[in-house]
């Protein structure tokens, strides 16, 4: 069920008998020269929809800007700052609480927003109000990703590569995977990303001059497919698990 | 130009030879029987996607979500607190002007948002950054809107109803436009809004029992069509008038 | 009753027998060559003070400076930024809750601080402290300021002319009304104040070369004093009829 | 020269010629049976406005409410937060540099403004705007305020009251001045506000019955004249001192 | 008891049958050629974990940098903003109210911080979560140390020479105490700190070009034992009659 | 050079020749039954003092309390809030700048502070001002650590346990370990961390019932001082490597 979509007496029912809500978020950021900046965006949404409409779960639109700063030396990269991202999250999320929502899954799709998703997480399950968990498509089926390409890479590379060319391939210039690659970063082995154990890189560019990793040429579209349903099984399967949990089992333990 | 369908390099050409990003706001919340949810980011997202193919100026993704507190009593409205708003839309607009934006359009379709993008518009300008304005599709074509139906309402009334009749017809639940009517507020000499001048409602709920207000019955997608082409050319003129603008001249004058 | 004039124990009363007080607020702010730029809040202050001493309800002292960042192109205007200016008129305006006041008129005489006063009305209301409605002499009174004369105008008009005349004639340059109405804005159709339906002024001086509107040479002592005595009589009924008014009818309506 | 008093044309010279403005603060707080709860802001007022009087300084209207928290326990004492005060001050303040002002005096009359006032202050000095500086008038005269009374004390006592029988006579309930001394804390020494060196108080009523501390009854309206005269000449001082400091002398020094 | 050094299960009891907590504030700033720039979090830790030993109660660990911007043109001088220190200082006192602490002493050395703890102290209490004051070691005996030095000073002077002296005597330069004292300034009449009643200076340097006062030479590491015996007993008897405290008496009376 | 040790005048050098601070973190938070709270900001001082005695680079003192909110269930953990904590630490690194320190090394030892410095690092980077970086001790010998033991664990397990043991043994109740390990989460495996790839938990106390993780018991002094030694190797070469980096190279590239 996609809220934008649904006039508000229709939607009295799910109410009634659920308190799950599914949030897509993403980013607009360079993806390299082959993908679109709405990457992150489009395959969140991609997700979150797909299980709202296999499960009759409720979806919601989708936040399409991010924590991006990290990408800004690339064209058209855009970004919030990390304080305002989590203060918007938090904010529209709390509110869904007024309906009767306790529980939500953000369908994240930018590692960058990551570590921002658990920070409101917190803010709302430690007053009490809400149950709120980050899903990201890849964490869910690690070992189909490894297995599916040579070399991949955390930011524009084959996988994201591939989940476009199923959901948007007019958006994927396949005549430049190569160019990805060879521009890119291919294998991490590559960088020095650390000094003596210290992160010291900050922005995508001091890394990769084309802004992504890994080896985009054994993308496909049905490799792209077969990883869409493999996740979306994931998140089918976890919307009914964190339906089915008691309100109490999911807020703080008490002090020892 | 959609911003989030294109890869970055095809973007360093509009960069260099443009400064103006259009920007669609809408919000996700109740409008009555017979109307979407996501009535006004619809239409904010079909303005501005239709200027921007005709001008070839650059849009930005939609922000989907806006301040409507004062729909909240009615299912599935999701709102954000006004400083959070302000401060999320002021944040990726200042990060455009990295890329050499320097005016925006806000083309924003819901009333709730207006004095928050002027208030966040001034902040870009007085700080010298960016000139930011904010645009609504009726309040261009103010005496269309007047002729085309019997009975306005700014919220949920006709001519947002024949505008998605138009945009997204399988969205209108053209069955319940006589209860949308009988049930709202139809005529706005009927409500109560102010005593001895001051407005005393706060909340949508106070004056409509429904949600929305005027005669929905006289809209068609065919009224919808015409006026929605009408604000388009509206849009695509100020976008161009904009465009052609020295910044100098956008600027706060000096003190006296 | 003026607060700031009364010992504590003598209030002691009218906190056991009344929950309203009356919150005088304006700004201090250029108002052309002829007005003083204190005219909003000693127009602001006159109608509360004589409001609250024909009523016997609670007044407090004024707030003088408010949101007057468009005027700060002319000598001496003061202003504070939006949020600090929401922030002070919330925590004075909370704060009075603990002596018992649940219901506030913030008698505003300021344009620029209007939105601000209405969210500071929704955050108090919304957590069921406070119902504060914003009142402006102007809005009580439309058809008689109208006739009155024959081009009004938002800022330094005929209308504040004559209020000011009427409170404190010797803070009015009579000898420059024509002055202030040649080199001002006479009538709005002179004004490209928007393009294609966008707001696209910010300030005061992107519009009229002294700061004001409108046509003051038809402003009279004596129509201030006739506009002076309408308008508080409207605001001594909103006083009585807010009053009466049972606490819960004035809080947020429940979700349907 | 009072700001609010003038037309902007007629303010341009003083901008041109000066760049020093006096600004009155006090608060609206319980003052003891015998004073108005606005006793600090109208000796605030007063001082800054006779002071600009004689020396033709510009002074700006009055901030009436300040930071009273530990007032408020007796009716009708108004406060805002600190943080909100802090921001309030430093906005206006700031905004002032804007039409050339680079030195304030912060003519206060309120104890419990004054740590906020020195760090709006440091702010305002540390980024290299403006220099202002606090001023309370028994600090400019302690000797003469010390011998005028038997038993001071920080708060309603003689010492206030001598200056609102100067200042507002018609404010001073003359008659309550026993009852002032006898219900309150005449000598600091029967107070126990620390225990083994550490404040462990934090309420005026922690203190004092009426909320008011020394012995009033040697109070008149010609020791008050005396005084306000007295520190009056202090103020007018202090203004010429600062307004012929060069303004680098004002600035922070190097760092060594 | 000192809480980083104890295991959770170890501080079970402490928890069950106490509600007091002590919590050690100092500065990292400059102390003049012959103190450390520790001095101030030095004194405080040793107080505090001095008392914590000889009573019982908890200790906390050390906050090392406070308010210190009016050092800062000294070496080395280390500061955080004014609310962001309050803000910190009050994040994890409230927080240690989870494990049941209701009293908090910050023993606190440095004059700096002074305002700011009150502050924090007030928003604790305000809100019926935690009564705390704060303690500085030369309030507590303040005729003692008037006795022990002829010039004392408020900053790097002879008492604080005298605690480090008898605290860790080997960061004293001892063979630089004449230098301190010729360098910097030796007695207040010296300095010009006030200009007609108004506080005109904010930093150190403005009246002492070492950065201290007073006249170290007679400093001694016996006068240091002797002072920080007589204040622990101070402190000793405080968190003992702070802990015996009914928590109702600690916090806020009612409305009269 | 340990900042808090000097005396102003014999930094003076220190800041001529060097540009680089070595600034210590960590936590206050049980550790379990066998380790102190303090465990954390132990081993970060330990590392921090270490190498600036190695190097003679600078280091300041020690934040004892960070963002632990996720250990509250146990007694005597203390915590801020995230946002509080990145403002606290921002605000004392970015004064250092005063001094002219221009690269900052973050030696942490709690995993909870880590994405907090990475956002602060990114703060004061993206406005030119330092670049930061966060080490993390066992980051920098990940394979050692590997090696040292058969369960590891990254919190109270057998690597931080070891360390203490080196320095603070009586600290350490090594009577303990084997409860440590039997009341806690042995192995990973044994957790349900995350379910269909979302992390679902949120506290310590979700997974372990004492807080810690690993097993303990091959934990010895000797292990820790080996571990001890190599990581600050890693630490000297960090710092060493970093001093000598051009500032330019440090900052962020500029946009394509």
């Amino acid at each position: 069920m996609y809220l934008a979509d649904e006039a508000w007496p229709d939607l009295e029912r799910y109410f009634d008998e659920e308190s799950l809500a599914i949030v897509p978020l993403g980013s607009t950021e360079q993806h390299g020269p082959h993908l679109p900046e709405g990457t992150d965006h489009i395959i969140a949404e991609g997700f979150a929809r797909a299980a709202a409409e296999r499960t009759g779960f409720l979806c919601t639109p989708t936040i399409n800007i991010g924590v991006s700063p990290h990408h800004r030396q690339f064209h058209g990269t855009m970004w919030v700052e990390p304080p305002v991202f989590r203060d918007y999250v938090e904010s529209f999320t709390r509110n869904l609480a007024y309906h009767g929502i306790d529980r939500v899954i953000f369908v994240n799709a930018h590692g960058g927003n990551v570590q921002h998703l658990r920070e409101v997480g917190r803010r709302l399950r430690d007053d009490g109000t809400i149950y709120a968990i980050e899903w990201m498509w890849n964490e869910s089926i690690p070992d189909l990703v490894d297995e599916a390409f040579a070399q991949n890479g955390p930011h524009g590379g084959p996988k994201e590569t591939a989940l476009i060319q199923h959901l948007r391939p007019e958006l994927v210039h396949d005549d430049r995977l190569e160019a990805a690659r060879d521009g890119g970063l291919t294998s991490f082995d590559e960088a020095t990303m650390r000094q003596h154990g210290a992160r010291t890189f900050y922005d995508a560019i001091d890394n990769t001059d084309n802004g992504v990793l890994g080896d985009q040429t054994d993308a496909t579209a049905e490799t792209g497919r077969r990883l869409f349903e493999a996740a979306s099984d994931q998140l089918v399967d976890l919307s009914e698990w964190l339906a089915a949990r008691p309100f109490a089992e999911l807020m703080p333990k008490d002090h020892v």
